[in-house]
């Protein structure tokens, strides 16, 4: 498997994530995209990815999986063990449930607080190939409002379970995880009240792979 | 299992489509939610479903699953024979890139250009309980802009396949529907020229889950 992403950002973690729990890191060849250049938006890997974004996993037959559910869906059942997407038909809802809030309600609304309300990865890439359009500081303002309350929602979510979707870590897990780690970089700050959300981030970073990736 | 949710409406069709394929419509108890009068708004239904949309199936655990995403993997695997949301790994991350995209691109970008580019669900909802933000209209229109790209790229692949995600008929083909009908509701028409697509919609239509739901 070849994965084309950048190391240290926040959807590609996500992913790197998931390959460390699996035990499969060490069978990836990353290739890194020169995301502050722009390459992403340049016609070769759109041709991959026509959303125009990192993480890109390529299989041995030339198939490229974008999105970060769908490749964690791809490598928790190589081993036919799924262990971060369900097993059982009511965990595997639980977990996409409580996932697709997390993309929707933090790291998805971070991501537009960060390339919409403060200056992103820079004029060439958010003016570029991006629309332009007037009032995307107000939605980007707006996303991150909506960022701020998903740390809440969270929050109390992990004072009643251990973990994002119940008592076993999961791909749910994984995406707040990464929704915390943009957040900081676009300097969105976690609520101090949050306490909750705080003790879990810290037990969770404690994970061989989340040290690894 | 019981589900909350509006019938004729796009979303809820997603579920309803799943369900009929799964040949499992009769084993469900539905409960009507007064969308137009705002009741997905309010306190009782929020505590189901915090993103405050429809539909949402409760389990007979008392758990309630929202997101189309969550409630199809769930219908989806209580035979154990997932047929919706693929049985391999690269079938299920195939078909997960594929309804996402057809989300992000279609249904979602759909649905923001209705909300905030027309009157929408009317003002007391739009503007009751979302936030109302400068800008909003615009974000809209771009999003309506999106969701036309998204009918281009759709069209494209059904070019060259049968169905959205490959040879067969998956959660991607409903979503990209469910999208569609969307469009139709929010007078957003599909480019004459998108002929594949248009064939594709014709063909699906006919199938008895599609006519059931
Ligand atoms: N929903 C996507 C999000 C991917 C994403 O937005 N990745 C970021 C890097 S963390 C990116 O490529 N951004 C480039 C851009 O928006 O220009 C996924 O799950 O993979
Ligand atoms: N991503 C959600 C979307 C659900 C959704 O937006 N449903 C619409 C009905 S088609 C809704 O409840 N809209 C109410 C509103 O936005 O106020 C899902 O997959 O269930």
């Amino acid at each position: 498997m070849k994965i084309y992403d950048v190391p240290g950002f926040p959807n590609p973690l996500r992913v790197r994530i998931a390959l460390a729990e699996k035990g499969l890191t060490d069978q990836v060849e990353f290739v890194k995209v020169d995301l502050l250049g722009g390459e992403h938006k340049e016609d070769a890997f759109l041709a991959k990815n026509p959303s125009g974004t990192v993480p890109v996993l390529e299989l041995e037959d030339g198939v490229y999986i974008s999105e970060c559910t769908a490749i964690t869906e791809y490598v928790d059942h190589l081993d036919g063990k799924p262990a971060l997407t369900g097993a059982t038909p009511r965990d595997k809802a639980v977990i996409h449930m409580m996932q697709k809030r997390a993309e929707a309600e933090l790291i998805d609304a971070v991501a537009d607080y960060f390339h919409y309300a403060t200056p992103g990865l820079g004029p060439k890439i958010e003016d570029g190939k991006k629309t332009v359009w007037t009032g995307r500081d107000a939605f980007g303002r707006k996303q991150g409002d909506r960022a701020v309350a998903g740390m809440r929602y969270f929050d109390q979510i992990l004072r009643d379970q251990p973990y994002v979707a119940g008592d076993q870590f999961s791909m749910a897990d994984i995406t707040v995880l990464g929704g915390l780690v943009f957040a900081g970089f676009a300097k969105l700050d976690v609520p101090e009240d949050c306490t909750a959300l705080s003790a879990w981030r810290t037990r969770v970073q404690e994970r061989p792979s989340v040290k690894a990736a």
